[in-house]
């Protein structure tokens, strides 16, 4: 059994806690807070602890979830917890990528232990298909699409707007750029042509729904670049049809080869997701076990998806894998 | 730069011959055949020798394409050549992979070379694509559709009837049947319901079209568990609108997460090839360069798919790809 800690009880510690479930070479031992743990209502049965208790852990967790934020968690926390176990997290601020990479290598390789960062769908599979993707067809083009899924980034950014009580913004794909991409004219997309911004809106009362609307679709970075529809609901209308968090989007590359590159191709890695954080999840265990399978292996070090061999992700032995899954 | 060698001239050896082209870090040097090499005509200036010379290669080649056929080539070929240098192969007969596994791991390991098998897109990338997609819900289903694209296997059925001249056949999937799938309702589908095969046939002088129709649509394996259309066109029609060899394909994984498995998750990854031998190609040459630079890393033996981590693909280096890639 793979021992499982979560630091951090938020989205992704509680994918964690339902997922278990699904991977049964797996158990969920501990969860750290740092909050009051008394305070800390869990959905199941594990026991919770303070951060501050987890060096008595040293020897008692495999692999350590990090499930913090990125602007200012993982970059303290994922360096810290990779001197005392293997870890994972999430980390997705592109830029700070290499910096965090050389912090939490260094912990891990002087402590002995197997780090993984940026882990997810996107960073994380969608960066694996566009590698995969871009070593096949080296003279080509990448295309990748998000949605239909809520932002979440933007749902607060229209919460914060004066007026508004509650909000949930969904990013769409636009199916035409989609279509052509799919059918190979490599065509050249401005941001407004890739993607729709759909929201629905609760106002507080006596709030002006048009002042609202041109805020929101106004708002430089968030909004203005995009072709923008607000919808004006109730809480109930809200709370009853846009509690969900899906997800998904699509990852393309269109290449050619041939002596004149007279044949086309076209490669697309996609995903629709009912809920956006337990996929996340569910593709942080499968490389969870990874970290664990290659640390007794002695790679350790900081990786990222890149440097991960796919046969570390499942919990059976590699002779079945090339007589059932090759 | 990656010095690389093809034994035997076929669609593959003229992909690799095409392909280099596309990849500035590899240069063909020398073709080998069985036949006599004065006959041999190639499309490009690369010398090309008798295969009883091979051994004069040794330490001149980094990588060895190993471009024969599954049945009785590559049984035979691949673990002797694993013998003097660094090879790769497309070997298919799923069944018998374990065994060719374990032969080629032994010549491979003794020699310190590292060995490629099964490498393309199905075995190859669609492999990959169900390991991930499996990893990550473990609670799902697969499925997996071929086409729509030429299966040379059919096609040379069709052409072994007597009263036949020559014949293409066009593997198709049922869209009713994948959009099932990526609906997320987990269909049990049967043979017939994924694909339809379509076939277009030059009869030769005399020969009777009702015959040869009832010929192939009951032919078991191939045609008798399915919906087939058989066409007869002019060998005329058939050399302009069949000469392609596209192919294609989807690899579906859809499953659930949630306490009560209440969130459903689709991953679907597609390929549309223009020519289904140059793609085929394209992927050998990027697990190429991975067999360069695991065995430059020490790293030898046979490997799958499943052994090499997505970092050894690309010719550029683990900064940039963390940078510019996740």
């Amino acid at each position: 059994m793979i021992r499982i800690g979560i630091i951090g009880y938020g989205n992704i510690g509680r994918g964690v806690e339902v997922n278990v479930q699904e991977n049964p070479d797996m158990e969920l031992v501990a969860i750290f807070t740092r909050r009051d743990p008394a305070t800390l209502k869990t959905m199941g049965k594990c026991p919770v602890y303070s951060v501050n208790e987890v060096e008595n852990w040293v020897g008692k967790i495999d692999v350590m979830f990090v499930a913090g934020g990125s602007a200012t968690d993982l970059p303290e926390q994922t360096p810290k917890y990779a001197k005392l176990f293997n870890v994972i997290d999430t980390f997705d601020t592109h830029a700070n990528i290499p910096q965090h990479f050389a912090n939490v290598d260094a912990a891990a390789k002087e402590s002995g232990h197997t780090a993984i960062i940026s882990c997810g769908w996107d960073p994380g599979m969608f960066s694996i298909a566009r590698l995969y993707a871009n070593a096949i067809l080296p003279n080509g083009n990448d295309y990748t699409f998000w949605g239909k899924g809520v932002s979440q980034g933007h749902s607060d950014a229209i919460r914060r707007i004066e007026g508004v009580a509650d909000a949930k913004q969904y990013t769409i794909p636009v199916d035409a750029a989609m279509e052509a991409v799919r059918a190979g004219e490599n065509p050249e997309l401005s941001t407004r042509q890739k993607h729709t911004r759909e929201c629905f809106v609760v106002l507080k009362e006596g709030a002006d729904p048009a002042k609202v609307e041109e805020e929101i679709v106004t708002m430089p970075n968030y909004f203005s670049d995009y072709d923008t529809t607000v919808h004006f609901i109730s809480q109930e209308e809200l709370d009853r049809d846009h509690s969900g968090i899906p997800h998904g989007g699509f990852v393309f590359r269109t290449g050619s080869t041939g002596v004149d590159h007279e044949n086309k191709h076209v490669i697309e890695y996609s995903l629709k997701l009912d809920s956006n954080p337990q996929f996340t999840t569910s593709v942080i265990m499968a490389f969870a076990r990874a970290a664990y399978k290659m640390n007794a292996a002695g790679d350790t070090g900081c990786k990222t998806v890149f440097d991960i061999a796919p046969k570390y992700l499942l919990p059976v032995d590699e002779d079945y894998m090339r007589a059932h899954l090759l």
